[in-house]
């Protein structure tokens, strides 16, 4: 059992959009991103998908659903997408997260794109 | 979907060792508690458990293994105790909390007491 200091371990990768994992419970994976500017659009069929932002700014958009306003997370505030919802995660202009979801969830999730990305251990 | 602050989450009661449901998400809990002095040392059989301390100071002690140190969270810092490890969560003296665990894990896990709580949702 060892702990985890998200600063220490968002100081320790600088790529964008590229998961790094930083922890495993229960079938599920607590990862850390950082992001920077626009996502793909994606929906992940039978994963329900947490975010919390520790740092910046992050707008998650929901293109298929006009009638739902986009969703903006500052520092310690957090957003549950259902499974099946499309969402695309803008940061503003960066941002650090916390990704709470099921393991071998792809970052992309349906859609195809070069930002797809497997989740990597911290080091 | 409507996003939690957790800031206001945490001003919205004051009751310690009396979990909150901040958010559900396949099948998990992200639950935010307050934490003053100590907790009852318990375990989870099926349950392993996240915490990520948000305000204060959280030290958690292993009392059936004398071989792992405590480890103690600041803010920003995060461990996971897999099921089945008895622990023993203590706040300095007190500490705001997340955590993340299967839905109907109880707060007490296997030891009976008196700081045993259901879940409330955030009001």
């Amino acid at each position: 059992m060892e702990k985890v200091t998200l600063d220490d371990a968002f100081d320790s990768f600088d790529e964008p959009w590229a998961p790094r994992l930083a922890g495993e419970l229960n079938g599920q994976e607590l990862k850390l991103a950082k992001a920077e500017g626009e996502f793909i659009r994606h929906s992940h069929a039978d994963a329900d998908e947490l975010f919390l932002v520790v740092d910046g700014r992050l707008r998650i958009e929901f293109p298929e659903r006009p009638d739902d306003p986009d969703v903006v997370l500052e520092p310690g505030e957090l957003l549950v997408v259902p499974r099946g919802v499309e969402h695309r995660p803008v940061a503003e202009p960066t941002a650090e997260l916390l990704l709470f979801e099921p393991a071998g969830t792809e970052n992309t999730g349906d859609a195809e794109s070069e930002l797809s990305n497997e989740v990597r251990r911290l080091e």
